[in-house]
């Protein structure tokens, strides 16, 4: 018997050692000589590789810093809880009675070390380039719950912290166009501070495209 | 013509990609339209699992947070720059003029980045397995320069620290003995603060197996 068929379904793999699996998924809290400590530190260093690797390919264009940037903020705690969740994960995780009355089989912090744990031990055990897709296709599936606008959230925010102090006044971003066909529409947005315009941008939706733009103006505005 | 040969013999590598590898030498200082800041985002990730998961399988006994030490005082600008030494890259890497005189070459933040660009060429032209032996291979042979001494060196010194602080006084490391032939010799050493034990620890030298030991009665003391 396979206690882990529908977790293997969701991961579309299939554990090779089980003994593995079983640490990877034991939290410190259920007192066994093991834990998946060991393996979560393992899956980190994969996870920030893969992902790292996906952005590198995936944004030619953008250099270290934004590379860096962007990955923070999908290699976290949060963004692992929502791709734990993808896999229901929780539902696999060995707890302590108490941490389980704790509500530990959803707690953030728990989920995502379990996260990373399994991860390390798939890496463990076949490689990363079995694992490689594994995780692509989780992104790629909550990539759009997650999407570019929360990876680039702070940059509007922190354009106006900077207008206000220096100008006391917000940035405007005006709509310039729309191109391409209604599934596939693309958006370009100016932005003036000051009634100065400093830049442009073209985004996949006006928000990206303002949250492009503010980066540009904030590059520009910090030297 | 190859100008890379004597790198490449080092590296016990050859590049097949050799617009790839101008990129990983190119210092952001040259004014070209690429630099190696997009190359080192990529290597450094790679260098942190490789390190990673060589410390994950030599010490199969340490915990996450003793591998994350371990790992951080291997993985940081000393430690690159020292493997960069090794295989003499300050001779391979473009600099504007300034930089030069300005003795670029030598200097620790660009021959670091300039490592992890390079580790990150050669993962993206011929991947994890091939690049995994290099960096082994130079790994172990500055171990005997970078050495476990260094690794640990903060715990005696941490615990010291302490003992000052709360007892007066400094621990005593006493030898209790050694065994084995003289080539392959482990020796046994105690710690005593305020005449009483903390505990005993083996090690390759004595010097090894006083970190081992001082960091048990860091653990003591510290909960």
């Amino acid at each position: 018997m396979n206690d882990y068929v529908n977790l293997e379904k969701c991961l579309d793999y299939q554990f090779k050692n089980k003994d593995l699996i079983v640490e990877a998924l034991t939290h410190k809290s259920f007192k066994k000589p093991y834990n998946n400590e060991r393996l979560e530190f393992l899956g980190d260093a994969v996870l920030n590789l893969i992902v790292g690797e996906y952005l590198y390919k995936k944004f030619p264009q953008s250099n270290e810093g934004d590379l860096s940037k962007i990955r923070a903020s999908l290699v976290n705690e949060t963004g692992f809880t929502k791709l734990a969740n993808e896999i229901k994960l929780g539902d696999y995780i060995y707890l302590s009675i108490a941490e389980e009355r704790n509500k530990g089989r959803t707690k953030a912090s728990i989920l995502s070390d379990a996260f990373e744990s399994i991860m390390g031990a798939i890496y463990l055990e076949s490689g990363l380039e079995t694992l490689k897709p594994i995780i692509l296709t989780l992104l790629e599936k909550s990539y759009d719950k997650i999407n570019l606008d929360v990876l680039f959230s702070d940059y509007k925010t922190a354009l106006q912290e900077i207008t206000q102090a220096e100008f006391g006044s917000i940035p405007d971003y005006k709509i310039e166009g729309s191109y391409g066909p209604d599934h596939k529409k693309e958006f370009e947005v100016s932005i003036w501070i000051n009634n100065q315009c400093y830049g442009q941008a073209i985004g996949k939706s006006k928000k990206l495209a303002q949250q492009a733009v503010a980066k540009i103006a904030l590059d520009k505005l910090k030297g």
